[in-house]
């Protein structure tokens, strides 16, 4: 076994030298004293968890560096320079338009970007290109419902795997992920999402997910609405709900249901025991 | 305090109450008995530590998925359909040449790549490609000094981040990192090219590493070589480089002097207390 760098380590070997009583010992981690009874590792075991400790932290330095190397920098870094349709320095052989942006009156700003990092991030982009569809001949790819920043970090997204959500971005972005399967980008803003429920959003993230399949939100707001069904059984959403679609309330009743008797048959058995 | 999930503690504190003997304890790790000499932590910093090891093992997981969606395939992949040189599936818009590939009489076979990738992964690519230089007219860029197979691994590596490195393809590869200023790349082979030092190849790699300025390989080298002075200074490569090239050997000599110069001043010191 390697020897410890932990100078910890040292310092502590002499407190336990000095140590007199028997009972007590210094943990070499925090410092205090304790008793036989609340003993975790034996020293050897603590110097190889640092040691463990100290591989994991420089793999992900490494893990790091490679991810810095790979990301390439914000096309929109580029589409700031104003040349953003033609062949600039950022070599761009392909644009994406919001086709039904939001904006009436003015033309739809294209986003440039590479057909070679498109087909590279998601099938359905590869699928486009690579066999001679419109899109790969005229060099536009159209993208129907959605804003140009959406598009625009989305687009973003595929070069740096970076975005900067709030709850709205999240979901256009989620839709725009299942819709080209760039599943690294879809999981990045479920996790967003769960991270954001409550129950004030619970049952329209629950719709939301169910409409996407996005299983992650799907599971935690279903979890967090069998939670809270008397409060949100009374909620204007809920009515909305069923009456816009009831099968996805009666799923949430189902569920409802095999937790209650789960926690029964749980109750049940520890009553036993 | 999040509670601890690992069932280890839960079996331990059974354990440690019915340990009768205040003395000795079982380590929660390796389940062994040890006495308060042999103290290592006490339970919750135990615990803590095996949060921290979960948490940093689930952000090396995020680090692998965010490398895999980065790095793209192999443009060796397409350069095995057959059409290296003009935008195929790959949409390759420029191709590296070696120039004086070792196979005379062949034509030199082009390795197709994209501009855009280039220009991500190296400054030198970026100011030959962004200004339009003969490179970027002519949409070839000649290497010279370099055989084919090291400029497919080289170009292979700016796409995917990996190599499958020799000792001669970590050293081509270094040459070629270098030169193109991929820091990344160069890491990479450095680290390989250190593993590989031994007593037999310590001069030369040396010297090689003094001469593409390879500060890593170089410490290690000198390191080596200062430890076996004697042995090194009877053989042929030594002979060899004092002809070549001296001043290198006289770097030798003075790392090896302040090295002797150190370890008696340290043998001083801890002879004194």
């Amino acid at each position: 076994m390697r020897r410890h760098r932990c100078n910890q380590v040292i310092r502590s070997e002499s407190d336990t030298e000095s140590d007199t009583d028997a009972e007590t010992m210094k943990c070499i981690s925090c410092k205090e004293e304790y008793g036989s009874r609340d003993a975790g590792t034996c020293k050897e075991c603590y110097e190889e968890a640092s040691e463990t400790e100290e591989e994991l932290k420089r793999e992900i330095e490494d893990l790091k560096a490679k991810v810095a190397f790979l990301r390439f920098w914000s096309p929109l870094d580029h589409a700031h320079r104003g040349s953003t349709t033609t062949p600039g320095p950022f070599f761009s052989d392909v644009v994406l338009i919001a086709s039904d942006d939001g904006s009436p009156g003015f033309p739809p700003v294209p986003v440039p970007a590479n057909k070679a990092v498109l087909v590279n991030r998601s099938p359905v982009f590869k699928a486009m290109l690579e066999n001679e569809m419109e899109e790969s001949r005229s060099g536009t790819i159209k993208v129907s419902d959605v804003s140009y920043d959406a598009l625009r970090a989305f687009v973003n997204y595929l070069y740096t795997a970076e975005a900067c959500l709030d709850e709205q971005m999240a979901c256009d972005l989620l839709v725009l992920a299942e819709k080209y399967q760039v599943k690294h980008l879809k999981g990045y803003c479920e996790k967003f999402l769960v991270s954001k429920l409550n129950c004030d959003n619970s049952l329209m993230s629950y719709a939301f997910a169910h409409q996407h399949n996005a299983k992650l939100v799907l599971d935690a707001a279903l979890c967090l609405i069998t939670d809270n069904m008397d409060k949100l059984t009374k909620r204007e959403e809920y009515i909305e709900l069923v009456e816009k679609d009831p099968r996805l309330v009666v799923e949430i009743y189902e569920a409802y249901l095999s937790k209650q008797v789960n926690t029964a048959a749980h109750k049940d058995c520890s009553m036993k025991s």
